[in-house]
């Protein structure tokens, strides 16, 4: 593995002393930030979040605020999904389209009491494009990154661990949604939410200088349940179908390719960025779509470069992420394809190395 | 050091292959794509740049273009340095600035024949920014990122290598200035042009199928001169007072703040982003400068962490980075502090330790 160079234009998490503590052993970048991604134990850190309970630095998750008379006009903007139904307290995953109705960002967006719009942001600078579209729209908001530091506690034994720090009623909390609390007083936002389908919640932490402190806090609750530190697992975010913006799409990639069509509302009175374009592509159908790819052989060595598809000798997409599955034995990836291809057909790619290996198309999630 | 994850999330350069077989052991990441940043002997890559001169993998220098019939509108309004001068085969280093003033990115830009204008960007997305301004102000524009793969030459015997391998009037092109080129068939654009102050070229790799080719051309030339692999220097970039943004920048950094005045135009007739406020700022004065600082002992043990500056016990401004300058023997580094304090000024700094450490703040550039 190559070494990682450090330095002030990529910062560091408020939680890094407490990873390094951890045995943090690599890292990868994620909106200019380190973010850990393993901790030198792959099958256990895997096993923790599909049989136990995780805990993730995911401060990386960069937060971005809308704050002002317009804020929730400038969302609308930005979304296309419907938001005008959104209560305090509710929180909704939205896909961010540019102009041309490509995807740019896929953030949770929380609404705050005081009208206030939160977007948990995937990596790209939706800071840029946000205070672009509200200064040339000549809103009234304004659009900061707080002070906001995601600690993601992750895995089905993750409710007991967040029921037994906040207490019983946090079970009552639905997905997306979220409120208030303090641990003893450290200040944070508690949702139900997490990129990974093991269930699990988040921890806003509202002072970065509490972030060891909550660390150990939470590792302390956890340890009756064997919680241990991860990250966001490459194996089961693929097994379960998560998207991963930048990784998954392109230049070009819509919402309407990559499965997040019950995310974009056609018909929103507003003059929502993106919508004509989607609009016409609902009319005419997407071109590509998203899949699951099976090796049944032969896997790749790398995971680091996109593998073209080909039905004979036509290329029909590319796989855009692979991981082996510990759970189906096999290595499994994601795929964006013409939609001339469909689940069940057999496929080929070449290989990093060179060679040609077969894989089979998948529906996806797969598990 | 702590690994680096790869994944398709973090693109490869198109010279990966060849950094590889050249022996690169660490990377950092730079508008979403790995960025070489050692060949695992400091000293040599250091001496090779002041001395003799060194080959880099600078691919992460996304370019943008601008095409169309409003490509030099858009790029006026983008940039607050007045270009209604420039003439095609000309380049200029300019500020880019959000509607407050703050700068957001510092290209290179170069004007085509054809009026198409190309960026070359340092570590944000201008992408999602200049198609925001764009599409909001309706113009007739587009803005891609194209296929350039730009390989740096640099230091002081760099010129005769590339005029070895393009003939001798290349000594004839003014700094930015470039030209288009063929080496052999490789298609590029030759720039006078480069992230250090020893002297260089770029070249502009028009085909990224051909970067290992390109490399081992380069390679090959320059073996008289004894090239070696290299990266952007953080000790001989310090030293010469290169701004890096995002590692000397914060979220109110204004190009006055950091010695980019004459590169500011207060009077474009033009709807230029940031320029009324810059105007409003030139008039109050800027709060703070960039100087440099010197550790007269104790030198900090990592440059991972921004270092708060005091005055006994005022807080006056951050060290934003540092590095080892073998020439000064001692540490130096770049801070962004009040007006109120001035070169000669004897401060202190807390290190990553815990230490305290007396500082000396320096005009700019070092040497």
């Amino acid at each position: 593995m190559y070494g990682i160079s450090m330095g002030t234009r990529i910062r560091r998490s408020p939680y890094h002393a407490a990873t390094v503590a951890a045995g943090v052993t690599s890292f990868t970048t994620y909106n200019h930030m380190l973010m850990p991604t393993s901790y030198g134990d792959p099958q256990a850190e895997y096993r923790r979040l599909i049989d136990g309970v995780a805990m993730w630095d995911v401060a990386v998750e960069r937060q971005i605020a809308l704050k002002g008379p317009d804020a929730q006009r400038l969302a609308q903007a930005l979304c296309c999904r419907e938001l005008s139904k959104l209560k305090p307290g509710q929180g909704r995953y939205v896909a961010l389209c540019d102009h041309r109705g490509v995807l740019i960002n896929d953030p949770v967006l929380l609404l705050h009491e005081d009208g206030t719009i939160w977007l948990f942001i995937a990596d790209s600078d939706v800071l840029l494009w946000a205070r672009a579209v509200a200064a040339e729209r000549r809103l009234d908001v304004e659009v900061e990154e707080e002070d906001i530091a995601p600690l993601a506690v992750q895995g089905p034994k993750a409710e007991d661990v967040i029921a037994d720090l906040f207490g019983e009623d946090i079970r009552a909390i639905r997905h997306f949604g979220f409120r208030e609390e303090r641990l003893g007083d450290i200040p944070l936002v508690l949702a139900r939410s997490g990129w990974s389908k093991q269930g699990g919640f988040e921890l806003y932490l509202r002072d970065s200088r509490r972030a060891t402190e909550l660390w150990n806090r939470v590792a302390e609750a956890g340890a009756p349940y064997d919680i241990g530190p991860g990250a966001p697992n490459p194996s089961e975010r693929i097994e379960s179908g998560l998207l991963s913006v930048g990784a998954d799409t392109d230049d070009a990639t819509t919402p309407f390719e990559v499965r997040m069509e019950r995310f974009v509302d056609l018909e929103i009175d507003a003059d929502v960025i993106g919508l004509p374009a989607l609009q016409a592509e609902a009319a005419r159908g997407p071109k590509r779509h998203q899949l699951g790819v099976v090796f049944p052989k032969a896997a790749p060595d790398s995971h680091a470069e996109r593998l073209t598809l080909t039905s004979g000798n036509r290329r029909v997409g590319e796989i855009t992420a692979t991981a082996p599955s510990p759970r189906m034995g096999k290595t499994i990836g994601l795929a964006l394809v013409s939609r001339e291809v469909e689940p069940g057909a057999a496929l080929d790619t070449i290989l990093p190395d060179g060679r040609s290996a077969p894989v089979e198309l998948r529906e996806l999630p797969f598990l």
